[in-house]
């Protein structure tokens, strides 16, 4: 085979708002690799990306790097990075052969060489899914739902959820595992498009928090649902489970509505990710009303909860039993856009990348 | 006996901002009562008052009865509550009997006929303490420390406690049980005195957050620790417990200082009790610090924690291995000047009203 195109996205210029495709990250034609021939260490691999994943987080990647934070920051002039699924061409480590499929963190480019073992999974997919779900509902996404759920939730039929972002790939996740435990979930997403994606995964009360006040939903359905304390002489106990992917007014607004003993999970907030922060004015809620509030990073379960994961979310996936949107985006040459569309909310389900089909 | 006096501390005003001594609340001496002859109908009990306790808390039950809280609001002309030690003069009920000394939740008046037991436990007081430590040290400030560092704090040698309100009786118990623990502790208070209560109390970084800045403290001391991040590549688990009693500009300069995988116990927010609260510009912290933040109740853990507190506790108060500090005040006329010095950090020690000797 004679030496083809190595394509990659490169992360260009630190925005200050929300990223610019072809500013922001550029796509770069000016390398090539011949697989069939290309040296390899003794050690390394040579993979063929096939699927990566779009998501909120990036962006907090993109950014100086005096800033410190969970994720260390993305480099100029070097590709982008983040999980995806690619095959193994050949293989010079004990550790993967050709043809296995790998799950794991990679670089935004067609063709990869590695000797990082612990960065990768090998993938069966004994349920026989889209390489797709792998980095969505089966991968970072889906697992972010369920480790933290099952460690933080603490939830109990009859309980309230409140899933933000519910049509989101972790909300949806989110609002799946709550039902099935028989939780009434209230749940918000910024279009009628995805209160429909909501309803349809199971969510009670759906709602568009474009059009419809969130505070008015909060109030509302606690007091129809009993649970409302506010012209309650008594101080109650019960289960509100808050998923927060937004932060900002919506959270301000869920320690409002929360009673006492509720449980914050803060998986993210996407509402400061390109504009200064909402300044909280009712943290004492925490204090005043017993909150927990579960800051945390899906790679500190790994260990704990992957194994379950792999048997038990997959096959639901493939039977149907648990659903799933994806958003697919053909070629590293619109990765910009498709960062883009994820942070200004416009994507219709999971954002992936194919890169190539196989 | 002749009838004598049974003055009574009443609520009297909603304040505004400070509880004003004489308006907020009033002394009142109309009552009277014959403690040798009141009428008891069965399964009541007559007590004499002996010991009030004075605390932070008692602000937000000062409020609009509109407004929900975790405690019930002060009724307007009826006498204040808190937690307080009596001895029981005459009994018509088996649970007590005259000459047992009772903690619990006392009414601001010299003489009570109540009939909830349930309201109240018998003190053995085998250590021999003087009364006034059961509604400090070895009572609902004690308690708050020690059931919620042993349930939240999930602390280990080396690691780095930061604690507000140093010098007050939750936070001194707070930096002794931190140091029996063998952790480092960073401690804040208003005066320089209080900074020498919590040097001989232990504490490794005492300092006056009026003369010194808490950021330039936690930054520097984290640093001179070794377990600052700010300058490191590398993102570190490392343990920062928060002990949390003042809430706003502290709290935010708490989480900008935090590193990842830190927890934060959220007893007070005295800096919100009587001014506007201090929006938190920074919450996104917990977020992409995986920080765990808990509010919660001392009621809670009751069930959990008590029988060990109070076998654990007094003696080493009683023994000197614990310290604790009292402010005492004599007289229920003068409740109002006690409750202002604690709201405006005045007071010496933990705050005490000594209604009767014995």
């Amino acid at each position: 085979m004679a030496p083809v195109t190595n394509g990659r996205h490169l992360f260009n210029e630190i925005p200050t708002g929300y990223p610019e495709p072809g500013k922001t990250t550029v796509n770069d034609t000016s390398q090539t690799i011949d697989p069939d021939t290309v040296h390899l260490k003794p050690g390394s691999f040579l993979l063929k990306t096939l699927v990566l994943s779009i998501d909120p987080y990036m962006r907090s990647k993109m950014r100086d790097p005096s800033i410190e934070s969970y994720s260390p920051e993305y480099v100029i002039g070097e590709p982008l990075q983040n999980f995806g699924v690619s095959v193994v061409l050949r293989s010079k480590n004990p550790a993967f052969k050709a043809g296995d499929h790998l799950y794991g963190y990679h670089r935004f480019e067609e063709y990869s060489i590695r000797d990082d073992v612990a960065s990768f999974i090998v993938l069966k997919n004994e349920a026989r899914l889209p390489w797709t779900v792998y980095v969505g509902a089966a991968g970072m996404s889906g697992q972010t739902a369920y480790f933290a759920w099952k460690e933080y939730s603490k939830a109990k039929a009859g309980e309230i959820a409140f899933v933000t972002t519910g049509a989101g790939p972790v909300g949806l996740m989110v609002i799946q595992l709550a039902k099935s435990q028989g939780l009434t979930v209230i749940a918000s997403a910024g279009s009628d498009e995805k209160v429909k994606i909501m309803r349809e995964a199971g969510a009670d009360v759906p709602f568009n928090y474009k059009t419809t006040s969130m505070r008015y939903v909060l109030k509302k359905e606690a007091e129809f649902l009993g649970h409302c304390c506010s012209n309650s002489r008594t101080w109650r106990y019960f289960g509100y489970r808050y998923w927060d992917n937004v932060g900002g007014e919506s959270l301000e607004a869920a320690l409002d509505a929360a009673a006492s003993g509720a449980r914050f999970i803060e998986c993210g907030m996407v509402s400061e990710y390109n504009t200064e922060p909402y300044p909280i004015k009712n943290i004492s809620k925490v204090f005043t009303k017993s909150i927990k509030m579960s800051g945390f990073l899906v790679l500190e379960f790994m260990d704990k909860y992957l194994s379950e994961f792999y048997e038990v979310i997959p096959p639901k996936l493939a039977s149907g039993e648990l659903k799933y949107t994806e958003d697919i985006t053909r070629g590293l040459e619109n990765v910009g856009e498709a960062i883009l569309a994820v942070q200004t909310g416009k994507n219709k389900g999971k954002s992936v990348i194919v890169v190539a089909e196989a």
